[in-house]
């Protein structure tokens, strides 16, 4: 932390934006890439996305024999609000639960009806009405996975500043949710019952030195295994598979959670922290083994080491070797735990 | 690849640098951070860094019980010519073999004395001796891993465009080579004295369709598993352990296959195009086994996708979920394929 840095500075983001941007393809009532024209959404606005990365079907691509399945599936894209300038940092946790119940009713309405989550999906509140959806067909194929998530800043690849979250839907389990689930599975068959994660929550929520923030449902912390420089994973610590699990309690201390979470990134280097977060949960469709050891959590991986301006660089020997941190993951908790508080810029509606 | 880009531009490197420049701290002559005056050298440069990222002692870190190890180590820096412009992309195979030379004489040195490659180590070609050293004592301790490469570009955290290279030993083997050398030794076993490489590498040299450039040596091509869009390794044809088992034809082979791929990606965007790689070998120190079944190869890790300023952004559902890629690595050794030739820009000394 001591070598002086000659390399490349970010370029902060801007920290005022307009609320309305008239040329922005997600602002309500505008057009998008393709010609579709947004409602006048006043919640929060659901899409298909025009570019999606996976597709329904895969026309161009035969793979060989021994090359491997191809993958289809869907991408949506989550406007977090109207506005153009509110991010999740700016938001209040009761502004951030008809995101949550947004993410939530697009899992049920495409779980597996075979999954053992369906009969609690049935009782879990209505998602709020407090969205607009459009061109959501339900696909004629059972997807595997769904996949929500956050790119925020041009650092991370963000290419439209207006606060929104992509979730794609995939035929094939991921690779990171696949081993998290293969250990989960392993815990739990070696202890009789128990889930990892759950146990890890109670063990941190005890030591305390790498816990940002904690309610009665969630828990904030730096895990000792953090890559980047300020990694954050919000785990519930009472053992929920998936969305579905969260009552409406659950679902307020949530909000809260990532609304603490992401004002502490903000008022850190007093800027518009960019991150990628996103989480993992049980598979839309799996065994009933898969689905039990599966425990809800949000990781978030932000780039920022220094300062506004200032990124860690994953490159060369954590690439080719194994990462290596410029800070502890026990410091990065006590600097964010110190930020807590109300969010350092006006907030522009 | 046909969705609009309205994300962020990397600034293109700048094209011309001067041969020397007064502010450097790697140029000839000029004095380094901590005051040491760089020597006059005329071909390689390798010194240890003033701001190591591992320590032969680590005084303000004790990992407490059940936190894992502390790792120890030495970070050396590789300047590739006393030019501040000749980037590899710009050496001919001749310029670039005292730079293999110097990676070579370091891994001898630092090379365990109960290492079954030390009795070949004694018969290598002595290192060239168009290198100059600067502070390099010999550690007291036996180090496990040596991790050689660049990280080229200020996309990949470069922060000195000084052509150089680094070079990290560490008391740990790192997570990527573990696991690498876990299956190497994997199929070794299996089946019966066979390097997993080595048969990789001839059918790709049969199918043609992934292959870059080829010469009796060595084989540059992009790997069918690619994360990075315009990914490329150079592996040996025949089993070569580590840089000791080169022999003077081979490493002028390995220096051409060098060229021929840093040439190519400049040329393919009309840029300096950024990468990080790295060579991945036998360990310094290491059983029998894990030597034997070690396999040299070389890593190039580059961000671009469309242009000199469109990266692929790894980012979101690549680090939450599984990569994904824009184009095939198929579609990627073709393009590398059809732009051989000469560097599209004069060479600057
Ligand atoms: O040592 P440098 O060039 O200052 O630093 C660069 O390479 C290191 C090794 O890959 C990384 O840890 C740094 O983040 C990067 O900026
Ligand atoms: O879909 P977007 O926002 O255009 O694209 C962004 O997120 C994707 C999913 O992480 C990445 O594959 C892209 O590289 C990134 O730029």
């Amino acid at each position: 932390m001591r070598r002086p840095w000659q390399g490349r500075q970010e370029e902060a983001s801007k920290t005022t934006l307009p609320a309305y941007d008239p040329s922005c393809y997600l602002c309500p009532g505008n057009t998008r890439a393709q010609g579709d024209r947004n409602p006048e959404y006043k919640g929060v606005f659901v899409f298909v996305n025009d570019y999606s990365a996976v597709k329904e079907e895969q026309a161009e691509y035969k793979p060989e024999e021994n090359e491997g399945d191809s993958v289809t599936g869907k991408c949506y894209v989550v406007t977090f609000s109207p506005s153009h300038s509110l991010t999740l940092a700016d938001l209040s946790p009761e502004e951030i639960v008809p995101i949550i119940q947004t993410w939530t009713g697009l899992y049920i309405t495409l779980l597996s009806p075979t999954s053992p989550l369906v009969a609690l999906a049935a009782a879990t509140t209505p998602p709020s009405q407090d969205h607009v959806s459009a061109n959501l067909v339900r696909p004629q194929q059972q997807y595997r996975y769904m996949q929500i998530f956050e790119n925020k800043g041009a650092a991370m690849g963000c290419s439209n500043p207006h606060p929104h979250g992509q979730i794609w839907v995939t035929t094939g389990l991921p690779e990171e949710p696949a081993l998290e689930i293969e250990q989960l599975k392993k815990y739990r068959r070696e202890r009789g019952g128990v889930n990892l994660l759950v146990d890890y929550a109670r063990l941190e929520s005890e030591k305390k030195e790498r816990v940002v923030f904690e309610n009665d449902a969630f828990l904030a912390l730096c895990p000792w295994w953090a890559i980047w420089p300020f990694e954050v994973m919000i785990v519930s610590k009472k053992h929920k598979r998936s969305l579905v699990d969260l009552d409406y309690d659950d679902t307020r201390m949530l909000a809260e959670a990532i609304a603490e979470v992401t004002r502490r990134y903000d008022n850190l280097f007093e800027t518009q922290f960019p991150y990628s977060m996103g989480i993992h949960q049980a598979p839309l469709e799996g065994t009933d083994e898969e689905v039990e050891a599966s425990h809800f959590h949000i990781h978030f991986y932000p780039p920022l080491l220094r300062s506004a301006t200032v990124k860690k660089f994953l490159v060369g020997y954590e690439l080719l070797a194994e990462p290596q941190r410029d800070i502890t993951p026990e410091q990065a908790a006590a600097r964010l735990r110190d930020c807590g508080g109300e969010l350092y810029r006006k907030r522009l509606d």
